[in-house]
């Protein structure tokens, strides 16, 4: 195999550090790591920057991506209310194409002609990373150790443990997890029994609903879908997300257990902790109910459902993506307001919402004074609303069924 | 007008109390109030009964439809999984069939050949009992004397009291309520303002979430789609509901506050209550996530969706309804298992799930020993999956798009 | 009433012509006639102008609307391949809110408030006309004589005559037409005997299909989803149809015969004349299948049925519309190149179609030389794409069903 | 490898006989041939199971599926009105699911543990085989010579001559085909330069449409979407069929030329020839015009499109496939009357319709004498049809949008 260069997307952790090393020997290639910062906290990304170099990589490579995860991934699902299977708010599918398109993007600096990523061989990821790839650099390859070659944990400890690599290999955490600004996702042994319920430990952004603490309440304000303030005070869409992670976190919004449809044909159980997406979506869900016109608001639900199963399906750089986010972007034009949530006990609840742009319409809702709405005309629209149903029903009848 | 007898959806209130004589007067025929207890508490519905005769009605007919409706209206507003707007479980729209139907059976029985209801000409009801009449009866004349002839409160209180009417009119309250087992629906003045949020006044069905309490743990047994037990012992489908709105209510859960989209084109602010409800319905969705196969669960979300607009829209007895029904019921085949909820702070959490039927395979989902997952059938699958995206992105650089 | 001025959409015929002086007559208001050049053929437009002031109009406008008729209307709609109940390609419905868009205009310029139209109460087009009007100019009233009058066509020809109006009522049609240069539509009698055929005497856009020709071949080309030259030559979109109604015509294509569902609720029978319309949706298709991605094309059909639905049902001006004509718009980024077809027998039959933005890769496709698809891919593919069955009948079968 | 017996679908073809002796070779296993005969016609079904035999085979199963492909998967077919991609009334999808199903049982009567079919790695037919297989039989291993171990033409004749196997190598046809009584799919080298036309020579099931002939009058009668009658006179299934495969055949009906989106991820031009197929479809679409109810029918265009999607990937034998089938058979209730078509130059015109189940009520309908449509309902329909987009469009024209 002639590959001059490998740009790995490096997490720092066991898996990817190994394959640095395992790369270059498999392939003779230089290694390139890559590594984004998308808000998932922990360790400072000099030292995992640094921990490439040390692991054998020529080159290693932190990008900032947080403002443009937030703005260009995590605000279109806003737009698109998107909960897969209605519940999940898609956390690492949003993160992989954006990772793809810097892998992309290192691979053409660097002289790259293949790319590499630490995903198993039954899970969606694989999918986003190498479908991803494909769209934007079909002439790519891309190496899986841990699917293509069987890596296992346990072959990693002791690579790591034979190159003496700068990996603390004793710390086994019992959990697989995945984060980023947008939320959390764990996978463990115990959950694989979906009898069993989540523990406690498990979570991280959020603290436990059942604690009893004050309410929050937040004054949430969009502009034509976007969010741009928060209790009245402008913010970014990423400071929108952080903000609502810490507030609704610590109400703890956003947990959810759920056995969910994988896109290589299995059942899974997830646990996911989501608290800004979740607040977020919800309130953006109550203003697109005051702001967008019944038909529309009918429509963009099969519209939001199949976005969410593209993101899902790992298919954000296809064509269909680009017409349903055509639709999304006209349908957003007046979904402008301020939407007052109250975050507590788990729960984002909204309670008020006021916009200039709004369809309802007090003199036409009001029983109380002030009514404008002609009563006189239901008659007519029900009689031939209800037409078609009551001429099949006298067919019907007279068939005797 | 040559009527001879008026049957009258009677509800023992003010407007429908009034109406028998106002009817009588106006048609010259006799009236047949009919009234239905669908689990919405409050006064005996013997001392209803009687309120009609003491008003002037020739026949007073108090029918049970409790387990009626909730083995078909209500069983199946949960296999469709039915929220309208992705919220509203459809309180008043679910019972409004059930009413037409008995009003149309109490017609023929007494040889009516009008039917009169006490609704509005701007909501939602008029036409669900009107296409419901024209779908079952469509020989019978509806009057709808508050739309038709624009009665007003201050016109039947003034009314009641020149005929001496067994009402109290003096207790008057702000709320305008429709309540039924399967929830209960508030409007209010107040609350035609959106940006004011409800208070803890409107609510009946719910204690309020906030309360520190401890959680409740309880286990739903369902088979075929049907809940058939609550912490192993049987239950029929009212006791089900009944018991969730025990429980569930005493946790605060059910709580619904937001902008709809009516069907007479205007949006209105509606409060709703909903604990038994909202628990099956949530309880229901998971074990479909656990025993229905993907694409059928995709395309379930859409066929869901159209029959919670049939049923919002009036159309329960539509030819549409029939096929959605055959669709949904298919596919219940192997709805079977039990679902644990943790019940607390306004919110049903699912924490576990087990079922004979279920297609989540261990085996295939775990990543620990005894995994059977062949990844290497991966690589095929990503690559032909992202075939169409990639032929067209290549298409699309070489258009410079 | 206290009207100034009546904007009419005036067609010439005998129905508007009256509703001149009637209308004159009721309001005590002045009448400006507005008629619309749509290519409908038939007298010359000067002397329809001059009808309408010997009625005794004080405003008589004329408007040569087929180019934007062509532009707006008949080009979104093949780009949006509208065939209503996959037949119909929307020849009345498309016209009506260029109509309704000229009627706002005039009223605003001649200071009318009010409009009219000279539509039945049991069609579409009376929706057309006043939903359309109420979205433009929500302040306009509209009066439709025929509807809200119970005028017939034997007193409008009393009228004609007692004011010795410059219409020869003599010249009676048996048959009811609506036409323009996307189509006719053809209405009488013996066709409300729906087993009865239609007779070649309805015709006029097309000649025979039976009678033995020669074929015509003809290579159409697109630009981004525009028809933009036949032959080779250059070509505008009006341009486009008027030649191809001509060829078409000439081969008996785009005859249409159905029972249809009316948006008020009946089932009617129509016959239509449509060659340009029916030959370039076929064109346009065919160009799509080679330059629409499966997952976009599929996801389109729903989104062109339902901006079908809208554009029948009146909704032009609907917030729905504006978003399906969002998605439309990007799908048709690429479809662009040519397409042949045969003429012939009344069929429109593609033969060739060519296109730089091809997805079909010949290299991919061919089972000769050359053949680049890589079939060990194949088996990982079709064993995941059929996990989810496999499961689910495997979990069927030990269920015994 | 263990293997005693493979089962084989055998067409009789050069590929398949081959196969017979090359499995044996492979597996060391007996070969079980199994032919269907599913009126492909051709050669004689008692010589291809001698030439099974011959080759070596140690038993020849022929099967003759006619009636049951016609009744159990080609009029599913007619009642979903199944057209891929608007088009393909998928003639070689509907049949391989049978193949699949006598496969599966030849396999458990013979006590095979293993299949083998002779499809490529690029075409659906393998997806449809072997998804069909995992779901009937998740035990059965499945080889697939032409695509598993890259046969060629070239090398089957080679064996064929080395083994001096009962077959004329010399007789090369341009053309690859796949027929039963459904249709007829050709594939053909000149035919995947998609410019190229197709000629005459490739067509077998259909005349030219071209050819100046009498057209053919027909009248085809369904019972509950069952086509029973043609002319009157009692047919199955399978010979209202056949018999339309005659009489559209010879007026040319039912080629198709298009480009389509295969499974696997690549568009293909593909050839059909179904003048059944289409003539029935044509029947039954419009008799559904005549007897579905309009909101029923507007939905049952999604479940249509979504079942052929299904066909066509081959998820037959799928959950979704099953509860779209009761959707469907519960909208044929009352597809029931007879339908009268014109056939000629290439076209299935229909002409008329009658029903005992008609919705089409010729009282509404009718302009003349007789019409009870009550058109002042009317004015109250449109209000209210149009108050969503009236509302909205105020709210844009305040926002200057």
């Amino acid at each position: 195999m002639s590959t001059d260069r490998v740009v790995l997307a490096y997490s720092g952790g066991l898996d990817t550090s190994v394959a640095i090393g395992w790369l270059a020997d498999q392939t003779g290639a230089e290694i390139v790591a890559v590594a984004l910062d998308l808000g998932q906290g922990g360790e400072d990304m000099e030292v995992v920057r640094e921990r490439a170099l040390a692991c054998g990589a020529v080159e290693s490579i932190v990008i900032d991506g947080k403002d443009e995860f937030a703005e260009e991934y995590c605000l279109p699902a806003v737009q698109a209310n998107a909960l897969y299977m209605d519940r999940y708010p898609l956390v690492s599918a949003l993160s992989r194409p954006l990772i793809v398109k810097h892998l992309v993007k290192a691979a053409k600096e660097h002289g790259a002609n293949v790319v590499s990523h630490g995903c198993t061989g039954k899970g969606n990821d694989q999918v986003r990373f190498e479908v991803g790839i494909g769209a934007l650099a079909a002439d790519l390859r891309v190496i899986a150790p841990v699917r293509d070659y069987a890596w296992t944990r346990e072959k990693a400890i002791v690579y790591a443990e034979e190159h003496s690599l700068p990996i603390d290999v004793t710390k086994k955490s019992p959990y697989s997890i995945d984060q980023n600004v947008w939320g959390r996702a764990v996978e463990t042994g115990f959950l694989e029994d979906i009898w069993n319920g989540p523990i406690e430990d498990l979570y991280s952004y959020t603290d436990d609903p059942a604690t009893p603490r004050e309410a929050d309440e937040i004054v949430i304000g969009f502009d034509k879908g976007v969010p741009v303030s928060i209790d009245g005070k402008p913010v970014s869409v990423l400071e929108a997300i952080q903000q609502l992670n810490v507030r609704a976190g610590a109400q703890g919004i956003g947990r959810l257990d759920m056995v969910e449809d994988r896109l290589v044909g299995i059942k899974s159980r997830e646990v996911y902790e989501a608290p800004g997406a979740i607040a977020l979506i919800t309130a953006h869900m109550e203003l697109e109910n005051v702001t967008v016109e019944r038909d529309l608001a009918r429509f963009k639900r099969s519209v939001d459902q199949r976005w969410g199963e593209l993101a899902y399906d790992g298919l954000w750089f296809s064509p269909l993506k680009r017409s349903l986010d055509a639709f999304i972007a006209e349908a957003q034009e007046h979904v402008t307001g301020e939407v007052r949530m109250t975050l507590h006990g788990g729960k984002a609840t909204v309670t008020g919402r006021r916009s200039d742009k709004s369809l309802y319409d007090f003199n036409l809702a009001t029983y109380d004074e002030g009514d404008v709405f002609d009563q006189s005309l239901a008659k007519g629209f029900v009689e031939l609303w209800g037409l078609p149903s009551k001429i099949a029903a006298k067919r019907d009848q007279a068939s005797g069924s």
